[in-house]
Formats: C-alpha cells, sequence, structure tokens
C-alpha cells in the first residue's frame, strides 16, 4: 500500500552491466583488506583480524589496537623503537609499514607469528560470466548495493510515473558482497535484504530533505515498536565520509553484541546521476518545468538492511519474564509485524466448539494471518502464540455456545475480554491497525 | 493474504551449497547442445539454431528440420545417401552423426557452410566463486530455480509450522539461467522471476492432488481474466518425461509469437527428498501420527514464471479499438493486476475542485493505489488512464460543489454513474474485489 504518492516502486535487476559499477567506483573501491595466514590458511580482513586481536591476544607492550568512535582501528605503538600510530588505511598504503606490523602479530588459529601474507585488496562484489566463456570481456557482478539498480532508471521512472522533482523510487531486493568473514547471525551476510529509498532533489533543498528524511526513518522503527533507548544516529563527521556523500548518518541500534548500523541516510549530492552520465554518455539531466532549469539531481539515500532490520525487531520484542511462578517467553511484536495475527483456539473438541472455531477461522481468513490450534492443553496453546509474538488468541467456550461470544486474549496485557463472533473481525483490525 | 492453511511462505537464498546442485541432478543434467561458427564466431543453440534454419534458410533438397507437437526438433533427410531421421538430442549422443549434419548446414551470420564446431554441453547454472580464490573448491551457483530452496528447507518448515502431510510451501524469487540465445522479450532471460508452490503428499494420493492443482492453477489464470481459448495444457507424453517426473504438464498461453509455457506442474514423486537425503546424508522421512508410517513424501510442483505471465497478462489485456471516430488503447486488466486502482481527475482547477479531489485522494490512498491528474482536457486523462489499465476514474465536476458526488467512469464499458463521496471507498473496495 503506498502513503506517498511522491515514491515509486522499482524492481531491478540483479545481474547489471559491469560498466554500472565502474561508474559507481566499486569495481576501483569496493574491496576489503585482506591477510592470509602461510602457515594454516585462515583468512582474515585486517581490520577484523585487528579487532580480534585488539580484543583477546594482542601484543601486549608491543602494540596497541584501539578502536574509534568512528569504527576505525588505529594501532598504536606502546615499544618507543617502533613508530605505529598508524591506522590501518594507512598501513595499507604502505607496504614498508604493513610488514613491520604484521611481523608482530600472532595468527588468531594456529599461534604462529609473523606468518601473515601482505594484505592485498579484495573486491567484494561477487563475480559470474555471461555466456559460456569464462574470460574477463565476460565478467558480470552480482550486485552489492540496490542503490545503482534505481539510479540507471531514473530516467524511465521520471518519463514513465509523470513525476516531478522531489519525488523518490524504492525498492527491495537481494544484495550481495563476498564476505572475508562473516558475523553476528544476520547481521554480515554474503546474502542479504535491502529497502532502499532514493530520493531525488533540488540542489539548495538538499539539506532540508536530508534531515526530513533522518527523522522520518528513526521514527518509522519507532513507530513499529522498536525501544527508543536503543536507537541512536550516528552521524559520519566530515573527514570520514564515503567518497560520494556530503553528509551521512547511521541509524544504529543496539544489538546484544553492540551497537550496530541498520540503516544508513546519506546526501549523496549530485555524484551518482553525474557518473552514470559521464561513462553511459546519456543526459541524467532535469528540466524544471517552473523555471526553466537543466541540471543533475541531487540524491537523499535512506538505505535499510531489511534483513539487519528483521533481527533488530526480533531481538527488541523478545522477552522472558515470570507469570504465577512458570517462565514465559514471548515475542512482544507490534501487530503489524507479528507473522501470525490470530490464533483460534477451540478449548474442547467436542459440543460442537471445533465447527464454530473453523467457522471463525475461515471468515477471519481471507482478511487476517490465522493459527488454529486444537492441540493439547489451553495454558500450552497460549504460551506458544507468545513464543510465536501472535497478538491475539481467540477461545471458543462453553459459554460460546449460549451467547456467540469468545474470549479474545492480548499477549502482552495477558487480559481477556469476550467479544461477540460477529463483532470480532472489525474489532480484530481496529487492533491491528 | 493467505487464503489457504494448507501453504506455508518460504524466502530461501539464491546462492547455496554446490552439493545441493549435484543431488539435484542440475551440475550433471541442466545443459544446452551449443555449437560456435569458427568463421564469425557466432554462438548457438544447436536446437535453436536447427529451428532457425528450418524456418528461413533450411538447405533443401538436402534436409528439412521439424518440430514435432513436443517442441522437439527433428531432422529428416530428403537426400537417400544421407540417413539423418534423428533427433537432435540423438545427433548429439553420435559424434558422427553430428558432424554430417553440421557440415549440411550455413551459419545464419556469416552464411559460411561447415564452419561450425562440435556440439559441446554448456551448462546453463551461472557460477561464482565464495570467497576471494577463483578456484574450483570455491565454485557457487546461482539457483537456476526456486524449487530445490524449498526442498532443502522441507525439514524446517515441517518442524516450524507444525503442519501435517498434505501441505505445500510457496515461494516467489528470482532465478538465473545463463541462456546461450535470449528470446521473445520476457520469454526467455537470464534473470527471471519464480513463483512456485511444492505440495507434499503421501504416495497414492499424488495422482488425485496433480489432477487437482492443474484444474486451480488453469482456473487461476483465468480468474485473473486472461482469455479462456488462449490456455490450454499441453501434457507431455511418458517418454519425454523429465527425470524426475512420472506425469508432467505445461499451462500454455498463445503469445502473439506462438503458444508459451507459463506454468509446468509436475509430480516428481519421492525423486528430490530421496536424492537430498542420500547427497546430504540426513533423513528427510515423513512420520505419519495417525499410521505410524515412517516415509519420503511425494511432492505435486506448480512451477509458475512469474515474468512470463506478467507478459501474458499483458498482452491479453491490450486492446486497440475505434470510439466514437478515435483510436483508443486500453489495456482491459482485472482490477486486482492493475497497477493503478483509481484516478482521481478535477474537471477545473479552481472554485475549490482541487481540494475536494486532494481530500479524497488522501482519503482512499491507504487502502488503494491511485493517480492523481490534473493535466490537460478530460478525454486525454480518461485516455491515459485506458493505455495503463486503470479500472476507474473519478471525475471532480460542478455538480460535486452541489451534492458531494462524483462522477465514477468505468474503463471497459466507459460508462459513467455518480457515487456520493463519502460512499466512495467502499463502493471501489466492492466493485475491486
Amino acid at each position: 500500500m503506498t502513503y506517498r504518492e511522491d515514491v515509486e516502486g522499482l524492481d531491478a535487476s540483479i545481474l547489471m552491466h559491469p560498466r554500472v559499477w565502474e561508474a559507481s567506483g566499486h569495481v576501483e573501491n569496493f574491496t576489503d583488506p585482506m591477510i592470509d595466514c602461510k602457515q594454516c590458511k585462515a583468512r582474515f580482513r585486517l581490520d577484523t583480524l585487528a579487532e580480534l586481536l585488539s580484543n583477546k591476544n594482542k601484543e601486549k607492550g608491543l602494540i596497541e589496537l584501539q578502536k574509534t568512535a568512528e569504527g576505525e582501528v588505529v594501532i598504536q605503538s606502546l615499544d618507543s623503537t617502533l613508530s605505529l600510530n598508524d591506522k590501518v588505511t594507512a598501513v595499507l598504503e604502505n607496504p614498508n609499514a604493513a610488514s613491520k606490523f604484521l611481523e608482530m602479530l600472532n595468527c588468531p588459529q594456529c599461534g604462529n607469528k609473523g606468518t601473515f601474507t601482505q594484505p592485498r585488496k579484495f573486491n567484494l562484489m561477487f563475480k559470474t560470466f555471461l555466456g559460456p566463456v569464462d574470460d574477463s570481456a565476460n565478467i558480470i557482478y552480482l550486485r552489492p548495493e540496490t542503490a545503482q539498480g534505481i539510479f540507471v532508471n531514473f530516467l524511465n521512472v521520471l518519463n514513465s510515473s509523470r513525476q516531478k522533482l522531489p519525488f523518490g523510487i524504492a525498492q527491495i531486493g537481494k544484495a550481495f558482497r563476498n564476505e572475508i568473514n562473516t558475523k553476528n547471525f544476520l547481521f554480515r551476510t554474503r546474502e542479504f535484504e535491502q529497502m532502499e529509498m532514493q530520493y531525488f532533489c533540488k540542489q539548495g533543498t538538499d539539506k532540508q530533505h536530508y534531515d526530513e528524511w533522518k527523522e522520518r526513518r528513526i521514527n518509522w522503527f519507532k513507530s513499529l515498536g522498536m525501544t527508543a533507548t536503543k536507537l541512536r544516529f550516528h552521524d559520519h563527521p566530515k573527514d570520514k565520509l564515503a567518497h560520494y556523500a556530503k553528509e551521512a548518518t547511521d541509524i544504529e541500534y543496539e544489538f546484544p553484541f553492540g551497537w550496530g548500523e541498520i540503516e544508513g541516510i546519506h546526501n549523496r549530492t549530485d555524484f551518482d546521476l553525474s557518473r552514470h552520465q559521464e561513462y553511459s554518455g546519456k543526459s541524467q539531466l532535469y528540466f524544471d518545468d517552473d523555471t526553466k532549469e537543466k541540471f543533475i539531481p541531487y540524491i537523499i539515500e535512506t538505505s535499510a538492511g531489511a534483513s539487519r532490520s528483521f533481527m533488530a525487531f526480533l531481538v527488541d520484542a523478545y522477552y522472558e519474564e515470570e507469570v504465577r511462578g512458570e517462565q514465559r517467553s514471548v515475542l512482544r511484536f507490534h501487530p503489524k509485524l507479528a507473522p501470525i495475527k490470530a490464533a483460534i483456539l477451540p478449548l474442547v473438541n467436542k459440543d460442537g466448539m471445533p465447527e464454530i472455531a473453523k467457522k471463525i477461522e475461515s471468515d477471519l481468513r481471507p482478511f487476517l494471518r490465522i493459527f488454529y490450534d486444537d492441540k493439547g492443553a489451553v495454558g500450552r496453546r497460549y504460551r506458544r502464540m507468545d513464543e510465536a509474538g501472535t497478538p491475539f488468541c481467540i477461545t471458543v467456550d462453553t459459554q460460546t455456545l449460549q451467547d456467540e461470544t469468545v474470549t479474545l486474549r492480548e499477549r502482552d496485557s495477558m487480559e481477556q475480554v469476550r467479544v461477540s463472533i460477529s463483532g470480532l473481525l472489525n474489532y480484530l483490525l481496529e487492533k491491528l491497525r
């Protein structure tokens, strides 16, 4: 359901022309520093390794690895004969410094010292070959982000939708990154789901749209029940911005393993469309009907990780509590996120109760995702639904046979009210809105 | 919205362990016969080439290429000194016959004769490399179908959903095939969208479920307005069945370029789960609570091409007709398929009409996809919406100012009725159901 008339949907392809990724800078820049242990063949991202060593077996008295607020690893020499007050990125650009640094490290897997290769740049794009010949002329990449699919379709959408600036293009879809090390469950995986919106606007209005989208997006997470105190912005300092960004912030969620980015909001300026204009030779100019000006639009990006957000909503909703001496696990999902909206539980499998329950199920099912369960004690059935995050349980009992009402039990408060069968659908739709 | 309680949704990954594709038979069998012209380097699927030659420049008097009802190419020799009454598949298995056949062909691109290489088997799976080393140990495939993702998740779904046989698992998602030649717009592309349901049942009930799903699926296309006379089953004869199938049919649609498959329905028997049990070493047995039997379920597959079906719905809905001396192009989409459900067109941009129109828009937008258009003559605005397939146009006119009604114009009949603004949403929801 579209609530904003100024945002269009798109489903761009996963395999795109390699020239797109040259224009975007991914072929050149989308790399991680990678090292191998020559002894045990274990492979690490240099910055991840540094982090690992910093946490558990750093060379005390020789070096200290510190993570800055911006997430960069700083290598500090505690031995005055070495001058290693550099950052990992700096080390990478200086082969001599890299050698010295790596010689001091023990491999976290085999424990040997000084067995690392020189760091190499490893491109994180998955490549494949279009057609049957596996040579470089036929290389094509799996998209590492959905954003470029939106940029290269900007004119298609503009010309078919009759939108005018400012407007957005949104898409949800898979992206692929050949991560050297995956980690933290869904937080860093090689295949993941993004949900993005790119908002096209005129230079000069970009700051205002950037600020507005920042607020809208953090409020979106809050409006779906995510704990406000576990959400924060992490604004990127000016000297740490990506090559395409004028201003950038991450929305971070406090996972059990620490703060992690769940969405990035960037003022990408006219960088993207200018680059695609340059590399494709096709004008990306927008004609403003009111002012008769032609210009390349600025872009405000809101790029959320759907997989990461899913995990954040999941851990945020999870509670363990004691109820009348018993342990209860409950997923307190916002009703909009709950995979099952209501469960129907006939109390006894006789006296016509299953028939009434089945009738209620078939009446509700076209409108709501329903779960029918007639197995076991009702208390156990409630617990199952608590664990699945189902907001409402409907019990058909003996009173139902008398007055055509059911018991409606709410997940979080565990309160029970009686609702007439005829008014049930509207009652639920109202509560679930 | 789930209408069937016995079908669960799934979103399996695109990159799966290569062993999955060994178990499925894709590594060994998912190949096309490919030949190259040594002269001009053009590349063809042998069967496509045969078809091409049969249509436009076959070697008259020497051979004749015929396509059977089952879509196979038969090579018939008209020269009695050659015995080539073979099928292309047979030719492929016989290098001598292939040589003789290929020597007689002219390359459709450069026109040279006898310049073709021997046919080779080309695997249609896109391969990529997991991790930074491009060697065969790290090969991983992009899924060429969504089906295997369902099979390998059978136990996960069974154990988390509390379903009992018979039940289905459905998913919509991208699949990838490295086609040598793409063709017919969306009909054969390298990246495409599938929508599949795999229905797990007990041996002995498989025939009944197969027949039921055949009917349900062709009725699904009809229920969304596809012309019944352009739909047919093409049952596969027993001797042409795929290696996994006991019974199979295609639902075909008559495209402007001929009949083409838009969905396949297969009785896959216990082939898939048996193979995955064998290759993974993990039992895929189902325990039947009622009979206390253990067995591997049979599978009925309904595998639709979402991209192909989209194209079929599109061409089926397209009409050109004359209306009062003017040409009208109209997409007669079923309302459920129409991308825009209703357009709101204020007749004049004054007298408060835009304000009323905007109010109607914001009231309807949470429930329906709405298009707002106040540009140009109303006749032209109607035509635009006809071309987009919008079932209803709502006009705000001078009478609206007097009695709070609007004109509602229906796309196909072009009939106009007056509806009160307060009853508009319910009126539309009723019509769009």
